[in-house]
This record gives structure tokens, sequence and C-alpha cells, in this order.
């Protein structure tokens, strides 16, 4: 497997809100090690594409206020690329690959969220390896996860013809993207099996993807340009032009107006993946926790040094830190999202 | 209202396992502030009785792991009697009448729970006095609780025929005593009226009450009147009797079997009274809490500076402190209890 023209992009963004109070403004989810095993989201997500390519070809696009904990939990990180404000995945995988593109433009550029979880290293860097053989031939390309439910919580990727390559056998064109479903539609989905969930991985050469935008998003392909040519001054330069910049996902940039031109290619990713969206998530990944359940279950974390007890509650959420303590259970778990908009409302800003 | 004959006696016992973790072996219910009044439950109590009688006729019986507290929060206390070991309440009630005994023989002698909560104190003072009256005549007498509901977590009191004497026009003998009743039991007695709760209130001659223990308990009154004539030499003798004492509730070794004598009579008690049993009463008692509710309600409380937030659970209950945190349904409230027994088998005597 050749990835020596691998270079990787981590956009390190997403507020997390879902997983208050541990997910907090200024300590997002992937600063976290949620799932206690010693490393954080950012971290595992580097210690898995280290193992691809050398540190000095990947790249993560963070804001200002998480400048200093990218930093400190990544010594070896060579290119941090600071976003002066969220502007959605577009603008900031487009800097980075605009940036990469100056002196590699034909490299293969790949993108992976710092929060996600995954669970099978060889399965993950066989899809990566396949994706880069299909990326080269100019397309862009998705890893889909196969779907282990009919989950409601994520996108999915249809698939189409065969597209097989050197090195990409079970590459197959993408037909379209489509958004979360409802149950039913999800149900079909996974009968179907021609559908995988949209993980939000995408590989792609960065002269196609450079491209693409100049093509669909011009003025943000020209500012990320003018970004990029800037060596000398890029800070001063990032700060005048970013504010600029259409705030758009990929996935509505790229993504879905690519596969209507047949230009999206999918390749499977059988390797365990979540998003860890929520609390019921998280559970998933932790399993049963050190708290005392009397006639319950669920998910039980302190931060601190407390001990938890649950009585009667079945499928009980409860997470307590510091200084907050949330009560849920896992059905509602997609709710939490309510609490920090409360304080917000509420003025107490130093909880959210 | 003469109660210059009055003498008051406050057992302070009680683990209150089914408030853990606000209650604790060594900081029980009584020594707890659960009201939010900023008295403790025993002060509050102390509160009461001080404005009946002086504090020089007041006694308190507690454990010694309680000893402390208790002189701590009644500084004006002059009668504390530390019983070496629990061994139940007719020991305790009978430690104090035992003592004041030996001065005043025909004293009247009031005993109340130091973990009650009464809020009209009017009523309780007229209640008081109705008992005293109808002490005076040779009956030992209890403050039946006019019921607010079919409860199932009290024993009732059923009155039998008027018993009015002076200053107690609405005293009644006592048929008999009951235990916690099941649902429809406690509805009947609620539609028939003559039943009231027993909140183990009695008020009795001193001389009555050793009478009654001389025929009915001979070797636990022959070891209390041991201890209360050793002026010289109480604590040493104290702690060579007391484990001999039988152990033994005044309901069992009074109240039920004099009440099949007609030696029992009832006055009501008017005022609201509450046992603060559980967390379901402690939130009927505080109302709603200072919480971020989303789609819940019910009791949240801690004693530190940590904010809660419920999502989705109706009738929720939280409790958090500075080493623990439980989390149940006003519904499970009872099952608490589970909680640090629970803990004891885990060898984590520290939380219990």
């Amino acid at each position: 497997m050749d990835l020596s023209d691998l270079h990787v992009v981590i956009p390190a963004g997403g507020a997390g809100t879902r997983l208050w109070p541990l997910s907090r403004a200024r300590r997002p989810k992937f600063l976290l090690d949620l799932t206690g095993d010693g490393r954080t989201l950012l971290q595992q997500t580097w210690d898995r594409l280290v193992a691809l390519v050398p540190a000095e070809r990947v790249h993560v696009v963070a804001g200002p206020a998480h400048a200093d904990g990218v930093t400190e939990q990544l010594p070896d990180l060579r290119h941090l690329h600071v976003e002066p404000s969220p502007r959605d995945s577009m603008p900031a995988i487009g800097l980075a690959t605009a940036v990469i593109a100056r002196e590699h433009p034909q490299a293969v550029v790949a993108s992976f969220a710092a929060d996600h979880v995954i669970d099978d290293e060889d399965a993950f860097q066989h899809a990566v390896g396949q994706a880069a053989a299909a990326a080269r031939t100019g397309k862009v390309v998705t890893i889909g996860i196969t779907p282990r439910s009919a989950a409601t919580a994520f996108g999915y990727v249809q698939a189409g013809d065969p597209l097989p390559t050197d090195g990409a056998p079970d590459a197959r064109t993408v037909r379209r993207f489509v958004e979360k479903p409802d149950a039913t539609t999800a149900e079909g989905y996974l009968r179907d099996g021609g559908f995988s969930w949209n993980a939000g991985m995408f590989v792609t050469r960065a002269d196609v993807l450079m491209g693409h935008l100049a093509r669909l998003q011009p003025t943000l392909h020209d500012g990320l340009q003018r970004i990029a040519a800037a060596t000398d001054d890029r800070p001063a330069v990032l700060e005048q032009v970013w504010p600029t910049l259409t705030r758009i996902a990929i996935d509505h940039a790229i993504a879905e107006p690519v596969s209507l031109e047949g230009g999206i290619a999918v390749v499977p990713g059988t390797f365990g993946w979540d998003d860890v969206g929520d609390f019921s998530a998280l559970h998933g990944l932790r399993g049963q926790d050190d708290a005392i359940w009397v006639d319950a279950d669920g998910l039980a974390l302190s931060t601190e040094d407390t001990t938890i007890a649950v009585v009667g509650i079945p499928d009980a959420v409860v997470v307590h830190t510091a200084d907050a303590l949330l009560v849920t259970t896992l059905e509602r778990a997609q709710e939490v999202k309510q609490v920090p908009a409360r304080l917000t409302a509420a003025g107490r800003d130093d909880l959210v």
C-alpha cells in the first residue's frame, strides 16, 4: 500500500452540546478522553493517522479558543491552522488543502474529524489505502461505514456501479448522499444493502478538490488561494479574508453536487465507527460504569471522586463534573443540547 | 394551660438510611437542616419545645457518635444522656424518665422524636396541653395526627370512647395501635374517621410509665432504676447496665399492651406533621428546587455549588453531596435505603 503522496487534514471543530457537562465551549469533545483510555479523541485520531503518514504531513484546523489545547495534546504537530471563526467544514478542509496544494498539487488529501472513534485500525488502514487509490484516478472518494443498524443519527451514502481500480477493488460510484433518514427509511436502507453511513471522511487529490471548488464555490476558492499564497504574512491575510468565506459544509459544497456529476466514489469502511454524538453513543462505547445500580442501569460517570448510586431508573444517564451535573436517560440523550441553550439564555455562559 | 409539671424527652436516634447521601451514620437526619430553613431538625424540635418548658426540663438521649453534634447544635441543653449503644426507643425514653422521676415522681413526661417536622406551633402547643391534662389522670397519652391522606408509611391509632377531662375535652381512649397498613386498609381508616397517624408522641406521668414498665418489662425497669439511682457514677453504671437492657420500642413495650388494658388515651394533633421519611416527603416539604428542568420535575439539591440539569425524567430525585450522588424517582424513594446497605457490603463504610 503506497501512501507516500497522502496528506491528512483533521478539522477539529464541533461544540458537542449533547455531551454537556463533559463537553464545554472551551473544552469541546475532541479535547476530552471520553472513552476512558487515557487519550483524548483528538489524540486517538492523531495516533491512528501518524501510523499511516509522517507527522509533517498532518494538518489540524482549529479555533483560537482551542489552539493551546491542541498543541498541548499533540506536541509533534507541525501544521496547525487557526481559523479565526467557525465557518463549517469546507473552509477548514479547503484551507489546509490549498496550503498542501501549493507544494504538492497532486497530493492525496484525506480529512477525518477529530472526535470520532474507530476500533479496528487494520480495517481503517485498508479503507484509506483503497480510498487513496481511487482518489488518484481523479475521484473525490468517501469512506462509507458499513451500517451495523438502521441508525437515524447519520446521513447515508448510496453506492452505484462498481468502479474497481488498481488498489481499490471495492470502489463504487456514489449515486447520492442522503440526509439523516427517519426510522422506516433507515430500515429500508439497511435491507437494501447499497447504503453506508456518511462519516464525513473524504479523500481526494488536492488539485481535484481545488478544481471542484473553483467551479462550484469560486469566491470561497479564491479566498482560500489568497490565504495559502500568503506564505509570509498568512495570519494577517487569514484574519482579513476568513470572515468573507462562505460558511458551508463539504457535504453541501462538494459531495452532493459532484455526486450528481458522477465524480464521487465510495469505498467500504468495515471498521467499528462512532461519532460519539450523545451519551447514548458514549454508553455503547464504555459499557457499564462503576456505580451502585439498584434496579437500574445505564451510564454513570464523574470526573470527580464522587460515588454515584442510581435507584429504579433503567437506561439512566448521570454525568457529574466539578461544577455541573446532568441526569437524563439514554432515550432522551439527544435533548441534552437544550441544557447549554438554557444556560446561555440564563446568562450562565460560565457553565456552557 | 398549666405546663409547670411538664418535662420533655427528645430521643435523637434513627439512621435515616432512606435519606442517603444527605443522612450518614455520623451525621444522621436530626443533625441536618433538611428543610433549608437554617435550623436542623433537632434545633427545630428544641425551638418548639423550649417555647413550652424551660431548657432545664428538656432531656436529649443520643448515641456517642452524635453527642458532640447535639451539644454544638443545642448550646443551652442541660441534660444529655449518652446511650452507649442503640437499644430502640423504650430504653432511651425510659432512661430519661427514670432520671426525671427521682426528683419529680409526678412529673408529666412528653417524648418527641428529634427529626420530625411540625408546621403549626399553636396547634402543637394546644395538643400538648390536652395530652398533659389527660396524662395527669394516670393515662399514657399519645398525640394522634389527624390524617391528611391514606398514608401507608405510618402506623395508626384507633380511637375508642370519648374520655373528656379538665383541659382535655378531645381525649378519647385508644382501642388499638395498628402497624403500617396496605393502601386499601389505609383508605378504610381514612373513611372511618376514627384513626389517626401514630407519630410516636407519648405523654405520661413519670410514675405511671415506670409503673407500667415494672409490670411489663421488669428487668428493663430495674436496669433503668439502677442507672438513674447512680447519681455519683452514672456513666460507669450506664456503661455496665445498658448492654443488658431489652432492645424494644415504646410502642411494643407500653403502647400496645397498655392499650389492651384501656390505659392509653389519644388527643388529636391537627397540626401539619411529617417524619421526613424519604426524599418524596422532603420534596413535599421543599417544593421545586433551583435546577434546570427540561421536560422534567422533582427534587434536585446539591450541598456543593453544583448546577443540576435534569432532562426527560418526571418526578426525579437528584441529591448531590461532596462525595456522593444519588439519582432516583419520588416513586422509588423508599428503596434508597438499599444504597447504604450495598455500600456497607462493599466495605465502603466511609460513605455510609
